[in-house]
């Protein structure tokens, strides 16, 4: 199969001879129609968008930009549904989806969808929170909460919220959740809690949040005090409070909202996920099986976004109708090392996470911690650094609403923590390093001290 | 065949995955014995080949250690004998040598080398400037150069030098090249010049220096006035002036020297690379070809030596009888994030020159420009600054001769300039970046924007 | 005088120990006085001030948070008004306001102002773009425009804007200025134009605009060829299109709004900056003029910024509710680490923009260039370093509407290229640099090479 | 007192402007005598002085280049002997000398010697180990041990050595070191002990060491456990067993030495510093007097090297000579971004150690510990930045002989972790802090909080 040349357009030579033994015909296939699904329909409809979305704050959580309908119904007809679990343990979930891919390959996939952020993803029905939710679902729940929530999930037909985040908790550490209970009182379990950040939620079109409760807070384990709870935002005691912002902007009308339980009653066998109550205290196990390849998913997003940033700097910076003082700004040493600088740390970051996805392909996401580590503090970095240089060419335009880039920096911004901090990631990673090496090149280093001492060398006593 | 586990303590497994297609079963046996030879021979002999060195000035230079002959010996009896050369075009020189090998897979394996870089790639004849001066001549010499001086050099019975910089002298840009000149006069040609780094022309081993010389200063391409000339070290008029140091190393008993060449009568027929006088002013030409691959093999190598060094600094970090402040050094939270950023640095700058060395397969130095010129701007900064965190972390200690790292520090500090600055490859990068990317993302940006305005979005004017 | 102890916790001892003998009694008594009205009164109004604005569309931009008012007359009552003028040549303006102080003085007042940045520069009528603007007007306006714009003005009566940006322009360079002209026709300066970030255009009680305009396109200086025109908002013509936004933020009421000027019909002998038709091709000349301190105001203020972010770090760290891991934040060695840095970065920083302060004492602005460019590139990036720390130790709350950090980051951005970006003020500190320094050490080098050879060192001939 | 302009090329207008209320007339005098003294006599003997250094291993070590004793007659000359201790509780000690000086203009003082640190420290009797060994022998040494080794110290007769750190020990914390013992026996003290990293060990002029030994083991104080020996490098058992090097310099004839104390025998009365057993075991104590300004003193050389870096630099690039690209070196704009940075780093960088020295003018040492970390780990990293850039634009020549630069990269380096590496200093600079400002801060937070509550603002409940 000849290349689609587009392809190498987004993945420089370089890169793309090294990639692409991993990747199979049918894999680039899709990558080739993706490319043609962000360029010619989710890019051109992204001003459509926001411009859909009302300035009224009546209005603003009201209704959905009717151009997504138009770019899901496109991205079925091209075959781009669902493609997130296509390779996966629930690939049934998704006939007549694109299927079959590896987690590689849709990592590569993902990061052009990345370029169309806003868009491309949720038009495929690959984006967050309800990919991770309808894999919960689909691998907890029972026949009656898949029939109800994940079959229209699936079709792209409601949407969800995942209610984990609780404000003044370090919630990246799950066990630590504490604002939320569910206790049993007349046959019905009723929720009261206290929770923020919950994207998603000020949809219009969000059917179900799946709200981590603590149910039993006496528990001796840590890791058996939580339940997942499905919740119908509409039951009478959820309450959205409000949106938060992210650097000035609300996202609406998904938002990430601020959310208060209060006195929801529930009826234990639809409300649990699994409906039975022997799941009661299962919801930090169930927490672990929803993360993984998501975060490489968030990465390779953000490779994009990076790549987008880069050409947004390209192209201003070759406009010959912008000169300072005589020169075109591309005649400039220091914005050409920029430029270099960029793309250098882009496809190296790049190789980071599609190594990681590689890694969950041959040994699942559990197998791949150090790599997933690696890749999810080392990409935002970088596309961080790069949309700040982009933005710095732009001028005061760079951070205006004229340009993507404030909210693609602002956005971005937000993976330095989301899903556990750097410093987190970083301390983790360190750990597993000298945990794994350790015992090689301590044992190497012995061998050597021999083997120098019998060779007559003058060495100090020997030393780890 | 099962895979040799110590390679995955070379490269990780995150890494290896990515690589690994790549790689054919006779490149991973031979990356294999690479290991064992590095390991337990190259490595082990690095006191003894220093402590074989004298002090005294005199004999400084006019022996070299005797432990090199046996690691020699000892690549042979293992098949790892002029490695580079055997995927290229030059193959047939290097009967009985390990053969077959693609740049990429090479590539890794002078990783591995790059871990006792002052012996192994001497050991197993893979080392600059030899291998350079090797392809010149067996390219562009006549039959009588090649018997004289290829065949021992493949042999590894005699060594080299290239003696191309000259004092005062943008050098890397060769056509800049002026004090030194050959004068034909009553038949013979007159070579006068003054050159500094020329590295190994302090070994007493050095048997032929190719010179760079202007035969044609008049000529009026700035690419046709160079000649490359063969001059044995010990003809009249040939002065080694004194070693240049490397921060405080002399590098003996090879160095880096500077050399006047005084009224120097060389023989054209013998002298002009080549053996004809039609060769005059092909010098430029000749320098061309010579690079390419080579800065690969620096930056691979180069890896290998910030690989030692994050050894090293998980070893001592991992001393139980090093602690301050009540705490060993590896649970300090600054160390771990030192190491966890070191290793994600390396892996990352790793698969840019992997990448790069695969294009050359693809593609030829010439096709892999770009890829070649982000890996030797990339490298060599993150080589120096995971050595920087390895030497803070031992103290004084770090800094002497005890340890290798202050010794590896300032020569991979030299690779921030040599064979072209960091600026220089840089500029080049991004230019070729605009070059290739520009039309299309211009295109791209004028499409996206007519698509735009089809839907009904209110935009500005178009732009580039 | 004993010094107010509260000083030392914003200038911690070591700085002040350097700056204090550049302060008066009277500057320490006014600093003092500063500290109570921002810590007492602007810090606690701010959540009002931001309350008071509506989220409605159309009221947003129609009314002025009331609070303001009071802190006005509590600054009127402190002797807190117009101290940015108290020092200078309008003195006079300023009855019974602050007086005498120094622009190192005033710089270092003016950094705690930053702690409440969007209250405390208002309210003692210190705020950008009203103070040039009063400068341009006492220095070169008529009588009768001193009358009408200036008295409103320095008794913080009105508010004004100054009209200078341009699409598509850099306008950091006004000889640029190109898309706004103002034609004589039948008597009157018919004015036509289109502007951007016009900042404070959007609120309602902003009176005047002081628009840059093309009056000589064809004067043979790029210097003669501009106008500065006093305009009213509310005359026919006068388009306020649309509020630009900093990352997601619409600085409502005050905005900084896209304009545009349609066959607005001016009085020449009213409109035109100094009321005769000899002021025409002025402009340059006047804003020129107009720049200078107002760089070291913004500095100032941003270092404020910047220890405000590291307060709430410390604050947020010290929270013993917060652990991760089994540990406060601040038992990470990480944390500590960012802590000591930013308190180095602050205070290193403080001093290049009080060092440039002390220059303009002693030499006025335009003796003061390189001080000042020094200042103006170095500090911004300080301050984002030190907020981006702090948002990273708050998570997701670090972002948000909860803390005003989020908000301080993108302000704080503006900075890297209003007023000229970094990179120009970078490159024209380094030409200063090489201008004045160069003479000197060449001679020195010459000298010392002189030297050295009497003395006997062998030397290479002398070079530069 | 009209300024001697010299003074402006050390230290810019900008920076003099805020430094020169704190200097007295004789101080500038001083200065301006050191900035002939270095120029004139200091910089021009640097390469006499290396090439008066044998290369012989045998006589490297015998002699002292005889070029000192004339800078030190010269020092005498001009009135700048011993300026160090002038100002301090030693004046006394210093007849004839300079006198008089604060630590800020010693500070200030001290960065010109900072240019020719090899030789203008010394020249001046200004030079570690000296400095800090004459003052613990004035502070705490017998009369007979001042006669003996306080006075020729003092004259420039003798030098000496601070015989502290031990292999394998984290020697920066004394209450640490532990391979060192001396024993009573016999009316003897009897030393046994392996030092490294002894300054000033080899030199031929060396003639007393004062070795930290462990004399009563047992104490239940980590502080009582030392005390201070005086020992003739001549006594039998004292053995230089070899310099140790830094990058590959050995910094012969005074070298940085390991020695071995094998039974060396001592008269406790001669020996321990005091000449009393009651001083046994107050050597920590006597090691804290000796800390302190010295490392404010290393810090302003260290800045002193800075400049001169950047003084190398820009000649460099302003040679017309060497041209890349058809550009001079300084019309690229990312070299001249590379000289406003450095610029930038340097100025903020000093104010940091001035103000440092200001409080221990203020508050001696102890009160000033923040500050001189501070000052500590702030100014290495940005004198090796700056000799880094400097190397980087003289390519192979900046790390060679021919320019001092890599030999000042070598030993800024140790700076880095000399007297309590970076990570110890910006540990405790941040727990001081903390100490020191939290209290104030959470003060006017709660404060401003009450304050919010009370204007009506909506506020979440108070929280740290």
């Amino acid at each position: 199969m000849s290349l689609d040349p587009r392809i190498l357009h987004y993945f420089p030579r370089g890169t793309w001879g090294l990639i692409e033994p991993h990747f199979s015909d049918h894999g680039k296939k899709i990558l080739s129609t993706v490319i043609t699904f962000v360029e010619d329909y989710c890019m051109p409809a992204e001003k459509v968008f926001h411009q859909q979305i009302s300035d009224d704050p009546k209005l603003r959580w009201a209704t959905y930009p009717a151009v997504m309908e138009d770019l899901k119904a496109k991205a079925r007809d091209l075959g781009l549904w669902n493609l997130w679990l296509s390779g996966g343990e629930f690939q049934h979930l998704a006939k007549g989806s694109g299927g079959g891919l590896s987690n590689l390959e849709y990592g590569v996939i993902a990061e052009v969808t990345g370029y169309a952020s806003r868009t491309a993803p949720e038009a495929m029905n690959c984006s967050a929170p309800d990919t991770g939710n309808m894999e919960v679902i689909a691998r907890f729940g029972s026949e009656a909460q898949k029939q109800k929530y994940l079959l229209p999930l699936v079709a792209g037909k409601i949407r969800s919220a995942f209610s984990m985040t609780e404000y003044g908790v370090a919630s990246s550490d799950a066990s630590n959740l504490r604002n939320t209970t569910a206790v049993m009182k007349n046959g019905k379990l009723v929720l009261n809690g206290h929770k923020w950040w919950i994207s998603g939620a000020g949809d219009p079109r969000c059917s179900v949040h799946i709200v981590v409760a603590v149910t039993d807070p006496g528990n001796s384990s840590k890791h058996r005090k939580h339940t997942l709870l499905l919740v119908d935002p509409k039951a009478p005691g959820v309450e959205i409070v409000r949106p938060m912002s992210v650097f000035g902007y609300d996202d609406a009308p998904e938002g990430h909202c601020e959310v208060v339980y209060n006195n929801v009653e529930l009826d234990p066998t639809t409300a649990i996920v699994g409906g039975v109550s022997s799941n009661l205290g299962r919801g930090f196990e169930m927490l672990q099986a929803r993360l993984g390849p998501g975060r490489i998913h968030h990465c390779m997003r953000s490779i994009g976004v990076a790549n987008r940033a880069l050409d947004l700097m390209e192209l201003r910076v070759s406009n010959p109708a912008r000169k300072t003082f005589g020169k075109q700004l591309n005649e400039h040493g220091t914005v050409l090392a920029d430029i270099a600088k960029s793309r250098a740390e882009i496809e190296a970051a790049r190789f980071l996470v599609v190594a990681a996805a590689r890694q969950i392909d041959l040994h699942k996401a559990k197998g791949a911690l150090k790599d997933i580590g690696i890749a999810k503090f080392s990409v935002p970095a970088v596309t961080l650094t790069v949309i700040d240089r982009a933005m710095q060419v732009h001028g005061a335009e760079g951070i205006s609403q004229d340009q993507p880039l404030a909210s693609m920096y602002a956005h971005a911004r937000t993976l330095r923590y989301a899903d556990g901090p750097d410093e987190v990631h970083i301390q983790q990673v360190a750990k597993v390093e000298l945990r794994d090496r350790l015992p090689y090149i301590q044992d190497r280093a012995a061998r050597i001290h021999a083997a120098e001492v019998k060779m007559g060398a003058k060495v100090r006593p020997a030393k780890l």
